[in-house]
């Protein structure tokens, strides 16, 4: 079993209750672990997916092994019959199959490089590990999805909702730096998951990738999107059809107090980390309808439930 | 419980006691930690401080997370109200929140950057942690202040000292880096809770901190203040009034057998790293009265004491 | 007890039959390193080294304590009586001493720099910790040695030899980096220690260390070097005369299926990193007859063994 993708997930609701139990009891099943090693690999950098993980690990009793991939060991290659006669060291087929042999689960963060689609829309690094490890694999974020984060995201909506069938909005926000589509991906996936009213608002141009996005509903008036929405969740994404490009920084998409007047007192979610007053005023963010931190929270218990899952399933 | 500057010491020679008595048996107290989690955050390099305090945390059966912000995670943002379109990537609200859930104590390493004065005097890094994180927090050095050295070398003083009432002296030397003052902040600190004649000496123009040293004897005169000294503690540190600069570098103040013949076989001691022949003398750091290295295994027992003192008080 | 040479090992037939024992039951010793500290000192790259060495050491029950000099700690001085006042912050002398107050066992990579044979021969980092530390040292390679992957490399071919005195032949492959020829050292004297046709090939002019390779067979020919070979063993190293040059890079010196064909049926040895289609081409690499991942696999029973011998002798 892997979790590399929303498509994992046999049953949403029955994860996010399941998360919901491991939170309430976390040690629970501190012996499940036990002289199993998890690897977490890093080829980018990590806070909140780093402790957060290492923290599930430890509340189920496993020994970690933490590996920076940027500063730590050796450049891999992940091109088939690559002559290796410059740069990388290591090809991924040995990386993998080595790493496989010290570590029961193997999780990795590997970003979008944002410089050409169809390379990141491959999963070279996630999908290397995934074709030559022999351990099952977890996606700390990869090129195009965050499923640890979304899972995160589900867990937080089910304990902040107050009616069966919430109205979601998912809006982009402007940000300096071109970020990758990952933590959308997931997160529209997931919502596709379950009964909510899910509205999409971003500016014109910036479409998400059509096999991810499918018929959910995408409205460009973010003002319209807001009214009585249950949940914000601002994040920003770089433009997908201008791969990588940042064609818009309208600061009137920013989330403030005003914005959120149009809601029906709706919570506020972001994935973190989050640049305060460019993606969200810190009046919103500061006021007890942000949700920002227990969903931080959160990625312990998805986090754990995954790790959980895996090791259950090897027994 | 904070642990973060010498003022959170409520009685030194209990404190010391304490510590002497866990250095006898240091694995007593492997329930105590069980199940809970220190964070190390480090802003800057540490060997000592990084093991030492890994080492303490081990004896008391916690976990151990480390996160080094120079390479492995995101740069931080201190301002209130900032408008964050530019470098940082996450506020130090959010970050000490989120980290403050997947930990039980949070130790930081923020060093002093010697450029503006009123700066470092803020403490922000610190401070930062302080304010928004919602669990203890130890200082591993901060700006100003380096709180678990000086309670190692308390220790130290008090397994070395023959008399009730040692004369100490804590003396500048030339270093071709400019130094924080952190380490002689602290020092200065700790001795004031103790009985001792202690002296600072170190060249006109290079007085700390007033509101520090308070009214510690300052003589200027090196060799006059080694006359009689029981313990000499060597530290650099840069200008405090022509802040962060270097305006001496004179070799006459370097440590050596000479000017240990002044005092009345003094121990040598120093927090280390220390650059030989530059500070100190190789012939003194080698001498059966230099006592650098038990000082810095002290530092294990001071990092134990303060770690279960936290420990103990959030029982 | 240190292991930092392959003249520590006291009879390699009973250290590898000795490691395919843990290898059966790996986690019979794990309350042998209970309470007991393993510092893990990086001064360069690693992956297999790093993660089998902690995975051995979790196998016996140690706690670990990694630490990379390269990016976290200070920069060291080694040179008897320097003065300290350029560069490095801290001299091996308390370094090394101060390591040894917080690890019950030190293990230590630094490669070599390839720019001054005579600074390399004298191992300064690894002869360094050997000569201050207070605690058994392990060589995790050093400028002159790897004797970790050797006794993997020992246990890697007994588990697949099917005759007494089976040919190895150990061959020399071109490489775009110059590479040190610490790996190809301590596989010649731990063939030395064995009964077996050992032969090594090489172009004229990359003769190695004539202290190291003694009377050791040399074939300039591979081909005929290759004949009747039960085990090739391929590495990469730069000129030994003209120190540190890439004096050739020949393509007819990969290993390719056309050059197994010469053997019989010679099981493919390589430490890895490999760079594919450069040292050795993808068929020999992907074909059956390749034991590099089996050989990486028992990194971990060479670094548990060794750990195991230094635990038992210090109780």
């Amino acid at each position: 079993m892997n979790y590399t993708s929303i498509k994992d997930i046999d049953s949403l609701s029955d994860w996010v209750f399941d998360a919901i139990k491991i939170k309430k009891n976390p040690l629970k099943n501190k012996k499940l672990g036990k002289n199993k090693t998890l690897g977490l690999l890093f080829f980018n950098p990590s806070l909140r997916t780093r402790l957060s993980t290492q923290k599930a690990a430890q509340n189920l009793g496993m020994n970690i092994m933490v590996m920076n991939f940027t500063n730590e060991g050796w450049t891999l290659e992940f091109e088939e019959g690559a002559i290796m006669n410059s740069g990388a060291s290591e090809h991924i087929k040995e990386a993998a199959k080595v790493v496989s042999q010290y570590c029961d689960i193997i999780a990795i963060r590997a970003f979008a490089e944002l410089k050409n689609k169809d390379v990141d829309n491959s999963e070279m690094v996630l999908n290397g590990f995934l074709k030559y490890a022999s351990v099952p694999i977890v996606n700390m974020e990869s090129a195009t999805g965050h499923p640890l984060q979304s899972l995160a995201d589900a867990i937080t909506m089910q304990e902040y909702k107050t009616k069966h069938k919430p109205k979601v909005v998912l809006s982009w926000a402007p940000h300096p730096k071109a970020l990758p589509q990952a933590v959308v991906n997931s997160f529209i996936e997931m919502m596709q998951l379950q009964e909510a009213n899910f509205v999409i608002t971003h500016p014109k141009g910036y479409e998400l990738n059509p096999e991810i996005v499918k018929n959910s509903n995408v409205e460009y008036n973010q003002d319209k999107a807001f009214e009585n929405a249950d949940f914000i969740y601002a994040k920003n994404w770089s433009n997908y059809n201008d791969y990588g490009e940042i064609t818009n920084s309208d600061p009137n998409w920013t989330i403030t107090a005003k914005k959120m007047q149009l809601t029906n007192k709706a919570k506020f979610m972001h994935c973190l980390p989050v640049r305060r007053n460019v993606i969200v005023s810190d009046e919103v963010l500061d006021s007890e309808n942000s949700i920002v931190i227990e969903q931080a929270n959160n990625r312990t218990y998805a986090a754990q439930l995954v790790l959980q899952k895996i090791l259950e399933n090897e027994k």
